[in-house]
């Protein structure tokens, strides 16, 4: 088979542990199916402010483009924090989002087993809950004009919001597609009692839902999507919304599942091209001492293989490895609850590379 | 003592039968403790677009403007979610705030002893919750420019959020003051990471923060705030942050606390001046039937008498009488749980009114 080229974004913090050990499995997976990979490394965020001057490098945006897709490990850390803006790991995080074109965000949410007593929601409620937040990842008051001015009352700070029917169109074709292969239920999130760019979201929401006749299609305010996600977590299959909201509510419907350190994220462009991540973060307060969970960043690899390579099969693999090592009870500190012994960051990636 | 003048909007849906019960609750405490109160009322919402073909008449804003405080019942309904903008019940309601200057939205989240069932969450991850959500509730995204253009990608729409140093100034002092009377933690939410908005308002809070020694300050993302409010909500006390990210977070704090049909909430502007109302909608569906509980609205004329005339006495036996019967086990049918006999809104209203 055609070599598949991998740029491997270690990042800050557990980054580069848990990336070792999805690079592992990625290998092992080649092996057993008969795949080829490349993987070539690159600096990015905090580890390349220090020794680049940047937080995405040029050559790091190279490596990225002559990839067929990107995995990252995590970026930031304290050390960066009151950095000036140029010299945040965030700033690269938006420019490599930009520049590789990412337009969306694809965050399941699902309830792991050997964790829904994790959840701070009652585990009837959350039964059954299992969806998926696409969120628009280049438009909206993310990438607006941003400015100061002085004005009578005082300094003002301005951010603009916009998009386009095209920007919109995009994502929601998107977002019905991935429903179709679902629940066939899609759930657009937008303010449109208050805002213009909500009013063209739904405007345009609407216009493509013409083409997906199959899938069952709710407006949801965004106030009231916060709330719904508590109230009625399971009945959501797929969320499509734009860049800030779909930052807020990827975030709690990731937190309302328990499972928020062991769910992996995927960002498309046109065609196949992907960056793949877990939604953790670098955890700087562990970074280092073989505890982190490889876990959310071994199934962004088989979200990868399945999302961009189209090795439907070897994601499987992966999927059925993890679940396999989890129900024989292994598990990393972050997931023990001081019921089983500890596994190290390496040891846990041993066992699913013997479970593939 | 001095007359009061209350103007009162009974609006739409189950407005007018729970604005009742709270008028006289609001009588009987003048009785008893000498206060004397006078009310005029106003078309608002639905009502008024029906009547006066506008959801915010010129006399309503008199009336508002001529009273030394505001009670809101609840508006909109589905009959008039589909016109046009300038004939929609929410445009009355950003009319109306910006209009009597209400630049603060209150929204305690607290736990009532007889709902706690009623949350999805867990009640010992529940335990203790008691918070305050303070929205700036007059700029930022909700009243900035807001236009469409045609461009090369299509029909582009556009939202402008924008915040001047005065504007962030007056909400974290409130906010701050609000603090000092209670635990003295407030937590400043933005997305200063991205937005100029936000580190205009981070940097503002932390300016004001010089004022108030005793309170303890922490800077929460929004996505992060999102997370920690499911994760922690015992540990907040009071969160202050801009308008749009306070319409997202106070729904998802007030539905975690599962009390929200007994939630109250005061949008204030300078000097004691204030709107109250009850944080659920106008519910068209059990609308004219009795059957709507009137707590939320009694509550909010409570914070009424406590923030706009200083009657803490007078809040405080509202506030008491609503526990006494809440204790004695009389229930409404959306807290009776199926357990205890329903009472009408009158009903309730009612024993309230007689443990005054
Ligand atoms: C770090 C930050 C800029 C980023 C975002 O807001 O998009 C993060 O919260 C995320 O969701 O990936
Ligand atoms: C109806 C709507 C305009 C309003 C808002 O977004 O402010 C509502 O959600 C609220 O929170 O009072």
């Amino acid at each position: 088979a055609e070599t598949k080229k991998i740029a491997v974004i270690a990042g800050d913090g557990i980054g580069p542990e848990v990336v070792a050990e999805a690079e592992k499995v990625l290998h092992k997976v080649g092996e057993v199916f008969g795949y080829s990979f490349e993987t070539e490394h690159a600096l990015f965020g905090g580890i390349a402010i220090d020794e680049k001057g940047t937080p995405l490098p040029a050559e790091t945006l190279e490596v990225c483009k002559r990839a067929d897709a990107v995995l990252l490990g995590a970026v930031g850390g304290p050390k960066w924090d009151n950095n000036p803006k140029e010299l945040r790991p965030e700033t690269g995080l938006l420019g490599i989002r930009k520049e590789l074109g990412l337009f969306s965000n694809l965050r399941p949410a699902v309830v792991f087993d050997c964790l829904k007593d994790a959840s701070t929601l009652k585990p009837e409620v959350l039964e059954g809950t299992d969806l998926m937040v696409v969120r628009e990842l280049t438009g909206g008051i993310y990438f607006g004009e941003k400015f100061r001015r002085q004005t009578e009352q005082g300094e003002e700070a301005v951010d603009t919001c916009a998009y386009n029917a095209a920007e919109v169109e995009r994502i929601a074709r998107q977002a019905f597609d991935i429903a179709m292969k679902r629940r066939k239920k899609l759930a657009s999130v937008d303010k449109a009692n208050v805002l213009e760019t909500s009013r063209l979201w739904r405007e345009t929401v609407i216009r493509i839902a013409e083409e997906y006749p199959e899938v069952e299609l709710e407006h949801v305010l965004v106030d009231n999507c916060a709330m719904q996600l508590l109230r009625r977590p399971s009945s959501f299959d797929v969320i499509v919304t734009e860049n800030m909201f779909g930052d807020i509510l990827s975030d709690e419907a990731a937190m309302l599942t328990g499972s928020i350190g062991m769910l992996a994220s995927a960002s498309l462009g046109e065609g196949s091209y992907g960056l793949y991540e877990p939604v953790h973060g670098s955890a700087p307060d562990i970074a280092g001492q073989g505890l982190a969970n490889p876990i959310a960043t071994i199934l962004s690899t088989a979200l990868m293989l399945r999302l961009t390579f189209g090795y439907g099969e070897a994601a499987d693999a992966i999927e059925r490895a993890v679940a396999e090592v989890l129900d024989a009870g292994h598990r990393t500190s972050d997931i023990a609850a001081g019921r089983a012994e500890a596994l190290s960051t390496t040891q846990m990636g041993e066992l699913i590379l013997n479970a593939i």
